[in-house]
């Protein structure tokens, strides 16, 4: 590839740019960030890019975009896009929710380009380009999504890009997609974030100071619950249907653990503790966390 | 002290074991552990204590004895252990909840022997004396349970014990005790224990592979999912009523998170997730967790 353009260098969009560097995999890389903030950090860093103020050069000669904004700007970046976009121009997004953005971006984009989505598993709780590293996509999933209107060539192309940063890639359409990431990403947020609110709302009702007790246990909702509010709020309101069968879904199996412990069922609970046991040691084989206890931490 | 008896030595007594060693506390530590697979592990990590086959001979001459099983063995610990203690004997416990024990502990503790409870708030997912840690308690809290009939001596005594190996010491009365760590610790555990179970229920329901798609979150929950499922059954059965309030004000509140999210009311969802992102910061200046994204992982 000669030139790639990413837009918004968060934490994301400095990664893939890391990663691209590492890689060698474009000429170029053109930057287009709206944060004023994040555009002296990225002059800083040193970060290796050109940054764009307008679309106007750069757009008709880049290969690949990817933009890595949160999902409620993917709209106004299309409008502006769109009367430099080629055909041939591959254009892709980082987010993770699909279904919904993708409804908007059919809407959006002019009349024979080619959208094709990918998701990175990829991030941490900290925004920034500060925070970006090379090596954030090495040996994660990345979803790409594919309709029945989608561009295979593009779709093959964007495949390399992301195994070369490192990821490994799997292929779904965005209706699956966003069925699983409602329990395995967007509700894990949803009740890290509704844990701490339960924890500062019982502080206040007890009225004495408890979260420095929270070694125990709450410290890892917390990680969790930090993340960007803008990209949680973006997911929640596109993925918001699936995301509601699963909180009914939590909520159902809450109460059974409930009753379970108001009637000393020893052996229901029993059970439910040793089966999610086991699942740690499968995500472990799995690859998808480290095998040290407590992350490592002590 | 000269004398110290640890009791059940899985990863809790086995890091108190070398924290004594560690800081030279007592010339000489008894274990007593019923487990064999547990006790030919401390033979092979020659951890420096005598084990002890019965309590005749040593309870008589210790100092201090220090229980470290499940709360459910504190009974049949107690009757064993009555004959041969003296009201000199300080005796402590590790457990994770306080009233209820305190009930049982003072219908079966020989007259005239007094009880001082801790709480240390450390551990891991994982269990066994191979996963002690000299350094476990290093700045972490340890909870001491002052009652009106606490023995204020060994109380007094305890506490130089613990500040010893380095923890930060917290007296307050069980009933408190139980109510601060049904929110900061054991909801939490709960918590990632329901959903780790709604994950692989979900997963049979959609009937395709989604664990393997974890790292966007559920996996730090099965991290704490994956704790040893004897010791959560006494701590949910043992502060039941606790748990039990702190469980609905949870799903009142995800309630209220289902419907910012079906109604689009952005203004009320980005204050919530605006708020609990203030509380890692918190935990982090409180040193309750280590400050680097990610829990370091990356």
């Amino acid at each position: 590839m000669k030139n790639i353009l990413i837009i918004g260098c968060g934490l994301i969009g400095s990664s893939v740019l890391r990663a691209i560097s590492k890689n060698k995999i474009a000429k170029k890389v053109f930057v287009y960030e709206k944060s004023k903030t994040n555009i002296s950090k990225i002059k800083k860093l040193k970060l290796p890019c050109t940054i764009l103020t307008d679309f106007k050069k750069a757009v008709p000669n880049v290969d690949l975009i990817i933009i890595c904004t949160p999902l409620s700007e993917y709209k106004g970046i299309i409008l502006k896009l769109n009367k430099y976009l080629l055909p041939k121009t591959i254009i892709t997004d980082v987010g993770s929710s699909k279904e919904k953005s993708h409804d908007v971006i059919k809407k959006t984009l002019k009349k024979g380009i080619s959208w094709t989505s990918s998701h990175p598993i990829a991030g941490s709780e900290v925004s920034g380009p500060e925070y970006g590293n090379k090596d954030l996509f090495l040996n994660k999933w990345c979803i790409l999504i594919k309709e029945k209107d989608t561009n295979k060539k593009h779709l093959s192309i964007l495949s390399k890009f992301w195994k070369k940063i490192g990821s490994r890639v799997s292929i779904m359409n965005s209706k699956k997609h966003d069925v699983i990431f409602s329990i395995t990403s967007h509700l894990p947020h949803l009740i890290a974030y509704n844990l701490v609110k339960t924890a500062t709302d019982f502080e206040k009702q007890q009225r004495y100071e408890l979260i420095k007790f929270s070694a125990g246990g709450l410290r890892d909702f917390s990680r969790i619950a930090a993340s960007n509010e803008i990209m949680w709020r973006d997911i929640f309101f596109n993925n918001q249907k699936n995301i509601s069968k699963v909180i009914d879904l939590f909520i159902k199996n809450l109460r059974a653990f409930k009753k379970d412990i108001q009637s000393r069922n020893e052996k229901s609970l029993i059970k439910k503790l040793i089966d999610a046991k086991k699942v740690r040691k499968k995500i472990i084989k799995l690859k998808q966390d480290i095998n040290k206890p407590d992350f490592g931490r002590n």
